[in-house]
């Protein structure tokens, strides 16, 4: 387990029409966050979603070109080749209410986007891919 | 970006029967949160959730009457006509496990709701009517 | 309300073919936590969720025996019988970006998960069974 203290908290609005993980992975390198807590909520134009094929050790991707709720974004930040990584999941509804969900990938378009990033002060974890995990760049476990 | 830092946590379980909304919304004002990040559990007899339309500038309902896990409840706080205002998403499933999700609007019946609050101390974000989000009270942005 | 205040942060991820619930518990008691907010992502190869039917007053289970996204893991931790106790909500995608979820139970197997832990320090709630919610072990309220 890495052992982390909460330092700054950021309440950030993306821009409408800005694509949705490169306007967060954008605000946590302004702000300097190495490692921390994602959360948010709001709505897309369109989503796009994957979901990590252990078989084939690649993601499928589904996009869904409609209007979206954000009903959650969940997700973190820690480093990878030294540099601030989000890595955050998505659940989403539609006009019926249905929800949708998976890994956030580019493609997915903001319409209104509130972001609360609780920056995690101490040994920030390294992504480095896993052989145990189909190699996913992910946190050594320390057990 | 809004920067503040952690202040106070509330652990709250809302009565069943109450007003989903109307609880969190009471427990806020009560605590004196006037900025937070909220994350929440429970189950409901039921459902009220919003999606808006960009086109027609309104929110479209739907009803869900039946009992749902809350699978996930995540919003935030902050303020609005100088009174701090809730903001939340929620995420519900039925009992085939089906998904469903939107804005949490009034009319979600409580069975059982396990909340956290972690209160931001700092400068608040103030809501106020977006032009470029179709009039919705979101905040300023701070690129 | 309980009133806390946040303490340690611990990243975690758990290790593939472990059960999600009883590796989180694992990771919590390790780490001397008894009061604290979860929030994680990753994948199941399975997965288990309840949903609280309040006429029988037990759990309706659902398994889904296919590879799922976690899109979020939200739950908290408090006491019960004097040991920390982690109850926490999954919302789960699969191939097609369908979702689906509830009430975590053992049975879900890790492919990846990576977890945030924020502790939180202060009156940590006791679960106790609550005759307004059929039995099922709460926080008392404090209202």
């Amino acid at each position: 387990m890495y052992e982390l203290k909460t330092g700054r908290t950021f309440l950030v609005r993306l821009a409408p029409g800005s694509d949705l993980l490169e306007g967060i992975t954008e605000k946590v390198v302004r702000s300097g966050v190495r490692a921390g807590l994602i959360s948010g909520i709001g709505a897309l134009r369109k989503a796009a979603v994957g979901i990590f094929d252990e078989k084939t050790q690649e993601y499928h991707i589904n996009h869904i070109d409609r209007e979206l709720e954000i009903c959650a974004l969940t997700g973190n930040v820690s480093l990878k080749d030294s540099e601030p990584f989000v890595h955050c999941h998505l659940t989403l509804s539609d006009r019926e209410g249905k929800a949708f969900g998976g890994h956030c990938i580019s493609g997915c378009e903001v319409f209104v986007c509130e972001l609360t990033i609780i920056e995690l002060l101490g040994d920030s974890p390294v992504r480095e891919p896993q052989d145990e995990c189909g190699g996913l760049a992910l946190w050594p476990r320390q057990d």
